[in-house]
């Protein structure tokens, strides 16, 4: 098989991407969000926001790690963030679903973005700390501009969404400040439980 | 407003691209893709693809103008590619829309970002040629692999894929002979026809 063939095969698998469907709402409520979607709004965000990234962050780095962050869910699903029993066999499934997917590519491409994936995962390097932090941002401000909805079905309260987007007050604090208000606003409001 | 808050603005406003439905069939055939999962989609074909670039191309550029090159569909919809009388007026009402959702961001990003898109519109760098190549590239693959059912719905020939699609061809032969190979086939055994 043709290199060029083996690079087609990985972007036909990763189709499915589209058809993974997100506990998040788009803007206009109209219907939940896919991850395909969501891997180019996010990725986007990371070029609007390439200011808010730490000096010396590569943000090409990040809008890579954007575009590859998600495409194992086309074999292992998507896990929603407040969810802890999912999170129990989450890295095992995600990393049977990298093996095959990335394994789809030729060498020395597939150990490239093998790569790209490992870093997002590992949240060590700077970039990848960036990029989670939008990821994580992200569905925030569509919880936010959708009358909470999401969070309101899935019972979130305040407290776990401090302790689970510590991650964007670690890459920079006026991110979660902005974020932070206005949740506060929601639990003041009584839409959101404290704890 | 904050300038925080003016990307924020930008973020909400392009959401709505994941409500534009183009002409072409998820590979799963499950339903119509829309333009925003499809901006995902060509950007990681960019990234997949880079190797098939012409040497000195700046791929990160490449994916910044497919992040972008969509977003005008929000207030302009999406013009399928064989339709002649949608072209006619698809340029004054692209241009209105890029005016007002870059005009959302603060300065100089609003420029910046605005200057991406107008060099992808214009054709005329290596950048946005290879760009506007692989945007016209995965629809087909698209129909390659589903039967050919959108090309049969909308009475796409076969002289005017080859005509529409010479920018895949300045941009790589090879690519284009990959494509052109597929085309042929599906001419020879009936499923398209010639003119």
């Amino acid at each position: 098989m043709s290199e060029l063939q083996q690079r087609i095969d990985f972007i036909k698998a990763i189709d499915g991407l589209k058809e993974v469907q997100r506990q998040t709402l788009l803007m206009s409520k109209s219907r939940y969000e896919n991850s395909g979607e969501h891997s180019w709004a996010v990725a986007t965000f990371a070029l609007t926001l390439a200011d808010y990234a730490k000096p010396g962050t590569d943000i090409n780095k990040v809008i890579h790690m954007l575009l590859l962050h998600d495409i194992v869910e086309v074999d292992a699903g998507d896990t929603f963030c407040y969810d802890d029993a999912g999170y129990e066999d989450k890295a095992e499934r995600e990393q049977a679903a990298a093996d095959r997917l990335f394994g789809l590519l030729p060498s020395p491409q597939a150990q490239q973005f093998r790569a790209i994936w490992d870093e997002f995962e590992a949240e060590e390097t700077q970039e990848s700390q960036f990029a989670a932090a939008l990821d994580r941002m992200i569905p925030i401000l569509h919880n936010l501009n959708t009358n909470y909805e999401a969070w309101i079905k899935n019972k979130v309260s305040y407290a776990q969404i401090v302790q689970r987007n510590q991650k964007i007050a670690k890459a920079n604090p006026e991110l979660w400040d902005y974020i932070h208000t206005r949740v506060r606003q929601a639990v003041d409001s009584g839409h959101i439980p404290e704890g």
